[in-house]
């Protein structure tokens, strides 16, 4: 106690709390709004510019090409030139297979691989970031569209719908970055987001049993029910040679994901794997003509690049509204993946990329997609993960790939003529075992056991209800942690470590004393609607459950309450409130409320509303440890006082 | 900085921030639903009760009056008397006239007085609290109702729905109150509550132009344009003798109002002021026999009690759906109403009222309303202070009002024949002006700026939109606010105050010093999933600022960044995902990451997630001062080394 006091004695008074000035509420309100809409300054640079200058410089910001482009050289192509070989190898089978999934033409998958990706080099802002059709989308397109239009009864309407879907979700993406809203994607926490992913690649899994099977008919539901139902309802339908067949591909392709996994150096045999199988498949197939033995095949497939698909698009009733609700939730989907990978990159290779303008590339990415016969796209992670293993320098590794199925699209369609449909399956089975991140889930377990039961919850939402279901669970769960932890507050006793000033949780710090005649309690978060009458009731309770323990072990009685208000990060009109009738609740108990350490916003707003004067100012303190020195020095006083009075009581 | 180094070299070694010990989850997880369900440990009084005693206490818990029955004395019984009477004066007039407003025959505003104030007297913890229905949810009740079905030409079917809701709403209050949710109703702020009841008492005087102006025909809307576009286009129908009789009636009650207001010992007389009104407008008809003139009359009320209603409660769809829903509404509504009303009488008389138990008491009144002919009831905030002032003691005044309208429906009945409905619309009007808080708004906008802002949207969206439209846009507005400060939080700088050992923020104390090679950043809200992103980028944008402005002013560039975390509450995977991202990031800057204060779940969280080790035991302290003097330390012994190499590569 001894240097406590002396911080009170040795000053020439008590520092007082100093009240901000005010600040015209334009001021602060454009403040806030550049925070909270443009918190990573993207036109720093820009700051100093003029004129043609600045005009030239907003081309630049959205078109980045036109920054990396001139200093291209020859050295980046090269390791651009290997890139983009090997992930067009991957966006071959890929882009076929995912278009299967969506129940599109398969065609549709190459020209996504085509255009989308010139447009992402112009417009992207990552190096490695490679472009093409993403399995969970390609499932929501099938399931949600699925349910008004019948992929097999009606097949131009549905490319209409899936075209139109592609263009809403483009404008929803562009809309996003344009308005900045862009933190919006943030409230899908990692934990739901491992869960949810886990949990629709086990759907998509479950899908393909149809293809390895070799069944005809099959449940148009997508949870785990009624898939196993409608596969072990059918078991005489099984066929053997769809079985052996992806079976074997299914454990070549798992064979070399095992062996990329364990020698690093060796992520390009993982990666040439899916087209290498499709090519053995094709041979196979040619060779025993096994489809006219019952083994199904891709078919024809048209030679040339895009058509425009402009007229496709369906803006009539009464499919707009489905073709609305699955471009937005694809959009919001493919968004939050590409974002993810985006900055995942940047952060390794330590550059920036500005998530708002990212969210642009990838809507005007999609909308032209729409209109040039490609469906949703994004950046997905394993695609991009093989781009930076091949070493690319920049986005112009989107557009050799581009180039190669390009080439692909003009000349080489035939080849595909006899690929049979089970390898495809085998490679969205391998792609999807990729996804289910379980390692990520026992590390949740390990860390924050929440974080794992929110995780387990999207699982268990999407895998037995539906992907839409379990979307909205994983979104539900992330609000309503957030609510709840802004709802239920820590609140801490405080004491004092011994030979020092320093005040710390006596909890979490088992050496920290407290102080006879003071209780201290520290406020863990911002006082504010959500959790003002919680936070009243609780400190109530604190002060109750003290004053018992003490009265039963016979201590001196309270006669201070020192609130550490440091971590009070934020109060609004409620919270003020809530100081006032503490301080009414605590007067009628004949305690003194004192308060240490507030920031600016809740001295202003004390001094706004009045209640600093109801408080006092001279009970407000810099640190804890000078509000334990004045009350201490009250105490002395105090009990001066009585034994003097005493005295000359019995005097 | 002298200070700041003894902490540091006169100690025997540097305190290391203790990793706390592993704790089953089990017992948290425990902890923490008890801390979120029963943060005010309603049954601390029965934890020592054994056998048979605890059965009571159940008893006693559920049905507080076999607590205060008891002890109740004649003295207790004189001020209930006279407050009940008061309020029973006050019931009267204004059940008739808001059974008016909902579209329900008048007696059901008497009938509505009677059963559940008795209820509530069994049931009820509020001391001062009386039972009575209300504007707002009547309001909503003939509007959300009067969509599905005509009051007017289905009388039959529209009074059982009406009875169907209440039985819906009393059923939601006591399943919110058993499952403990009653947090759910603190999700609406104050800011909100007085822009939505000042929006609702706006529309609700809207409505009264009806009687006022003796319209025959009215818009069912209730926004803003549509009611003026209703009165204006009729304005050859105005009757005079309405309008002359609303006026003066309604000028009678604002001063009346205005008196009690200005001196608060003739409370009663704004009390006594509906009933004499009510009184002597019946008077005036009865002798011009003005209702042969086409004045509204109320007309024949049917005497005796409340009839049974159980056969009466409609389940069956196409109806049951809006049953449901302006159940649920209603209930919410008139929770929120009362739960605040019984919070700051018990706050006032400084006793304790759980919440929750609350709930289930006006949940119980409502269902047992529901069955004998009433329809939804609540504390209103007016009729509870009349009887606070009335020197109410116990609940006992809500028995004594519910005997005197018990007579009333026995045998005076006959009395209200002659009462002009144009009087009821004026007694509406007034109770409604007082609830427009306009001082409340004022306050609002003095203190804080945004609350303002979300009172007006809340007023606007329920005078231009609709009353559902106001209470959703007042709630998103609320649950944007609490997650937009979340997504948000205040990153700051600190800096030294000279002669000690504190640090502050700089831009709260100008004081404060920097120190050179050291940049130190205080965090001030918990670090999760929804701000994990932004807080990175911040933080990066933080030291990019601070390394330029040092490269501009030619000093000493950084080598230490410390993290205040003693404001950061909580942290979840994401965040420990931002701190290892942090130090990587920083790592290829060649800064060097130190944390100063860590709570004890985010020691063990970094404990658990390994990251602990990323970043060293050895640079985590327990202040930020020691974290300064380590550092400094480091610098100093830095130079010297730096100088004596120098100083050996010039000899």
């Amino acid at each position: 106690m001894g240097n406590a006091d002396l911080a009170f004695t040795d000053m020439e008074g008590p520092r007082r709390v100093p009240i901000p000035p005010a600040r015209p509420f334009l001021d602060t309100f454009q403040a806030n709004l550049k925070e909270t809409f443009f918190p990573d300054d993207p036109f720093r640079q820009f700051k100093n510019e003029r004129g043609s200058r600045k005009v030239l410089s907003a081309f630049q910001y959205f078109l980045p090409v036109l920054e990396w482009a001139p200093k291209y050289t020859f050295n980046l192509f090269k390791s651009d030139l290997i890139a983009g070989i090997t992930i067009a190898s991957l966006a071959i089978p890929q882009g076929i297979s995912y278009a299967k999934l969506a129940n599109l033409p398969p065609i549709l998958g190459l020209y996504s691989s085509f255009v989308p990706p010139l447009v992402y080099a112009m417009m992207g802002s990552s190096k490695d970031l490679a472009v093409g059709t993403v399995a969970v989308p390609s499932l929501l397109i099938a399931s949600m569209l699925g349910k008004e239009v019948s992929a097999a009864e009606n097949p131009s309407l549905y490319l209409k719908l899936a075209f139109t879907a592609t263009f809403f979700a483009g404008v929803f993406e562009s809309a996003l970055g344009l308005l900045r809203l862009g933190f919006i994607v943030d409230f899908l926490s990692h934990a739901t987001i491992v869960g949810f992913m886990a949990g629709a690649a086990t759907v998509v899994c479950l899908q393909q049993l149809k293809g390895i099977l070799g069944l005809q008919h099959f449940t148009t539901s997508t949870d785990l029910i009624s898939v196993m139902e409608s596969v072990f309802t059918q078991t005489h339908q099984w066929r053997w040679e769809s079985v052996v067949l992806g079976s074997c591909f299914l454990f070549f392709l798992l064979l070399t994901r095992y062996l990329s996994k364990r020698n690093p150096k060796f992520f390009w045999v993982s990666a040439a794997a899916p087209l290498t199988s499709v090519v053995l498949a094709s041979l196979l197939v040619y060779l025993t003509h096994a489809e006219n033995h019952g083994v199904q095949v891709i078919g024809y497939l048209k030679k040339g690049i895009n058509p425009p698909s402009v007229t496709s698009l369906d803006f009539s009733p009464p499919y707009i509204m489905v073709a609305l609700k699955a471009g937005i939730i694809t959009g919001v989907i493919a968004l939050a993946e590409g974002i993810a990978v985006g900055r995942s990159f940047a952060m390794f290779k330590n550059y920036h990329i500005d998530g708002n303008k990212e969210m642009i590339a990838f809507g005007m990415m999609n909308i032209v997609g729409s209109l040039t016969s490609c469906y949703l796209t994004t950046g997905p992670f394993s695609r991009s993960a093989v781009n930076y293993n091949a070493g690319c320098k920049t986005a112009m590794s989107n557009v050799v790939m581009a180039i190669a199925v390009m080439i692909t699209l003009l000349f080489l369609t035939p080849l595909f003529h006899y690929t049979p449909l089970v390898v495809l399956s085998a490679i969205i089975m391998s792609a999807m075992l990729g996804l289910i991140d379980y390692e990520a889930a026992i590390h949740l377990w390990h860390v924050d056991k929440i974080d794992f039961c929110v995780c387990l919850g999207a699982y268990f939402g999407v895998v037995f209800g539906s992907v839409e279901i379990g979307l909205i669970v994983a979104v539900a769960i992330s609000i309503l942690r957030v609510l709840l932890f802004v709802a239920r507050p820590r609140t801490t006793v405080l004491g004092n470590i011994p030979n020092s000033m320093i005040y710390r949780r006596v909890d979490q710090y088992p050496i920290a004393q407290s102080i006879p005649g003071i209780f201290i309690l520290h406020i863990d978060a911002p006082i504010y609607f959500a959790n003002a009458s919680y936070l009243r009731e609780r400190i109530s309770r604190w002060i109750d459950d003290e004053e018992e323990a003490l009265k039963t072990k016979g201590r001196t009685s309270l006669q201070y309450v020192i609130l550490d208000l440091g971590a009070v990060g934020s109060i609004d009109t409620s919270g003020i409130s809530m100081l006032e009738d503490l301080k009414k609740s605590l007067d009628r108990r004949s305690l003194q409320l004192v308060l240490a350490n507030p920031g600016s916003e809740i001295m202003k707003k004390l001094d706004n509303s009045k209640v600093l004067e109801g408080i006092g100012h001279e009970w407000i303190f810099l640190t804890v440890a000078e509000a334990v020195s004045a009350c201490n020095f009250m105490l002395h006083t105090q009990k001066q006082a009585d034994s003097t009075g005493t005295r000359d009581n019995l005097v």
